[in-house]
């Protein structure tokens, strides 16, 4: 009962574990039995102790069968335990499908084309993190290793200095490292705003924060979006009307308008800020993606109220999830001090993989790659896509996402529906809007924007539709 | 006013940039006051121009002063920045103490005896990850991967395993991957209770938790521990008077006196749990050191009304940061939600290396290793500590910590003083006690206890003192 198939393209150690697993789950061998023994079991399957061996410690894990040293493996006694029933989360519809469209991405269920991802592919990434760095930082013991509360010093280091280059004066005790932006974002609202508090946000703009906003009792204010950045008269009489204490803004390479806001936008937020006295979270999150001379708000105000909020998850590594926060001492003291409560500190492997990349020059070379294939990516994607009927108003040649429109007239819940029978996930405009504007309007991956299922799907829409 | 010391021990930068900030805050240089040339305040400090560059770099980043291109520097416009009103976060004097021992084990500033750590060696842990996994990992592109919310589907699998094979009816769909157990016991706290609810806790415990819950505005209800786990009379009185809402606790090696509870002090704390009504967090960071027929709130509740806590920060890898919870679907739901509001997911790569080493087989090797290792290092500390005037109670061959007092009139913030002049860092009794008890004792890491220079500075103190 033991034979294996040599012939078959599973290795031997898994034909035998499945085996085994088997026999106990069927009750042929029952519970509190005795194993043949190692060299039994080898010459009874055709295969080498060393693969039995392997095979019993994997059984071992699952629990399945346990060792009594000296007398050898018995099946462990299976007790059946109850399996709860799930029930489903309690949650508002907003943050509801906001969840159900993350963990769809996420989990990337069943999906062919993720043209509504916020993702590059894992092959657009894979040159900036060799796995001989891996096993460089597995030889160096990252893993056993505690991070600090703030975060690697040294990577610390090294992130305030590409700040300083970029004119924004950071020093490397008032950055904090933490899992990724979204956490930076949780950190700074908890810590700096009280429920209640009126809060500024791009519409439209990132939905997980929208969701992170709105579960800590703050009160979202919108400010569109127009070509050149925020709008300026929405956001003087919001700020007037609503005396909000923070503004949460994106000025380079937007998300998920692709838009970048002019050097005199960014000035004329600023002296909002300064007159109306709000404080401004940065999402930096693309910024590398960026060419040379973008401006942005951390720059001007030199993080005087300007809050940096940086991130390696979209450029570098979303396994890695780190991110971080720059800004003036009185400020990060109290956003230290919440990540400790919260999580005590970050995963020192993950911090000295970005430590590593950047230090050996890696994430330089790698951003002016991603920036060129980037560039590539967009100019066939707006092509291609202009082609089969979508308008796509951004001409820039820099960034990850699209921001198009559907032909007037057709319904965008539709096609989402219609697009995922074809395994096409789609990030419709109105997920996006804090006010469930944008309808019509689709956020575009350029990484998959010209994958010809996705074309043609939408040309047979459009033309179905016309 | 400008001149350094050059004999001082402090750097001459250090001194430049003290002067400065001394000389804007007292107001001698004014606001938008120019500052002296790099080449005139060398000359003037007796310091060289780099010097100079590198001071009004730190001065620009403290944004004390600004440089003006082609001006040269100006004292920046101190504006004192809108800080909001809850910038400081409220939190007690204790919790600073926390934070503050907490920032010094995990920096370990020049320490070299470091037994008040909660950390194992990364030489009693390399053997569970060897270079070969993480090198495996990169090259399967773990790093690249965006993690699910909920954490690895394989690795949540795994776990509900090893639960099950422990008796403890858990499914993988109602297990949730933390950054470590604090995070975990953060996101329960934060969703399960409410501001003002009263908790139970075990006095002492783990002093993080309790700055976790105070800065969540909870109360904390002391349950003293007795040997055989927590004082039940304690308990019910504390579950009569205040009605608590959780008990957060530890059954297993609880930390930091180390002892474990019997069966039967379990089988009555969940019949108070039941008749008071509260939920009870158990922490399981420690369990896999226990020797097999240990017995846990956990097991005999199967999961009804206790919350799992487990984490591989202590015994597998504390630069990974992975937890995790198993509860029930109604409690666990909430809690998957607060995660994603929180920081929308963890570190695809740290969960694959988890994943990997269970499922290899490696983690259940490491763990029989682990044990011996911590055994022989129990009864060779036990007896030298003893014999240098410690008094220890337990006689436990499991688990990381020795729970030790010092002889009766001595005074424990004086032995800390002296052991931090010598490299030692102790971690003393109080610290650990929501109520300032427990002076005079002491929590020692056995990988750390036997230690010549811990012994002999022991040694010398007791006989100075007697």
């Amino acid at each position: 009962v033991f034979q294996v198939v040599r012939s078959s393209s599973i290795p031997l150690g898994d034909q035998l574990v499945e085996k085994v697993t088997g026999l106990i789950e069927t009750g042929r061998l029952p519970e509190g039995s005795r194993l043949p023994s190692v060299r039994q079991l080898a010459q009874r399957a055709g295969v080498s102790t060393y693969t039995v061996t392997q095979a019993f410690e994997r059984l071992s894990a699952k629990g399945l069968v346990q060792s009594r040293p000296g007398s050898g493996y018995f099946v462990a006694r299976l007790r059946r335990v109850p399996v709860p029933a799930r029930v489903e989360l309690e949650v508002s519809a907003i943050v509801d499908s906001v969840l159900g469209f993350a963990r769809r991405f996420l989990e990337q269920d069943k999906v062919i084309v993720p043209v509504g991802s916020g993702f590059f592919p894992a092959a657009w990434l894979e040159e900036a993190i060799p796995p001989s760095t891996l096993s460089k930082l597995g030889k160096s013991g990252a893993a056993f290793e505690s991070a600090t509360v703030k975060g690697d010093p040294a990577l610390r280091e090294l992130l305030a200095e590409r700040l300083r280059t970029a004119s924004i004066p950071a020093a490397a005790a008032d950055l904090i490292i933490t899992s990724g932006a979204s956490h930076a974002f949780d950190l700074i609202a908890r810590t700096l705003l009280a429920p209640g508090d009126a809060v500024l946000v791009n519409d439209p703009s990132f939905f997980v924060l929208h969701a992170q906003l709105r579960a800590l009792n703050l009160r979202l204010i919108p400010v569109p979006m127009l070509a050149d950045g925020s709008d300026l008269e929405a956001l003087e009489s919001a700020a007037r009307l609503h005396r909000p204490r923070m503004f949460f803004t994106q000025s380079l390479l937007q998300n998920p308008t692709g838009s970048s806001s002019s050097a005199a936008n960014c000035h004329q937020v600023l002296k909002l800020a300064e007159r109306y006295d709000f404080l401004v979270t940065e999402d930096h999150m693309l910024s590398d993606l960026a060419g040379a001379g973008a401006v942005t708000l951390a720059q001007i105000d030199e993080l005087r109220r300007v809050i940096y909020v940086g991130s390696f998850t979209k450029l570098l590594g979303p396994g890695l999830r780190i991110g971080y926060i720059a800004a003036q001492s009185s400020l990060i003291a109290p956003i230290i001090k919440a990540k400790v409560l919260n999580l005590l500190a970050g995963s020192a492997l993950c911090e000295s993989v970005v430590r590593e990349v950047l230090a050996s020059g890696k994430y330089r070379r790698h951003i002016v790659h991603l920036r060129d294939r980037v560039a590539k990516a967009r100019a066939v994607s707006v092509f291609q896509l202009r082609q089969v009927g979508l308008s796509i108003e951004s001409s820039s040649s820099e960034g990850i996402f699209l921001w198009a429109r559907i032909p007037p007239g057709m319904d965008p819940d539709r096609l989402v529906i219609a697009a995922q029978a074809q395994g096409i996930l789609l990030a419709k405009g109105s997920l996006f809007s804090p006010t469930g504007q944008c309808r019509g309007y689709f956020r575009l991956n350029v990484a998959y924007a010209a994958d010809p299922l996705l074309l043609s799907f939408l040309s047979e829409q459009f033309s179905a539709a016309a």
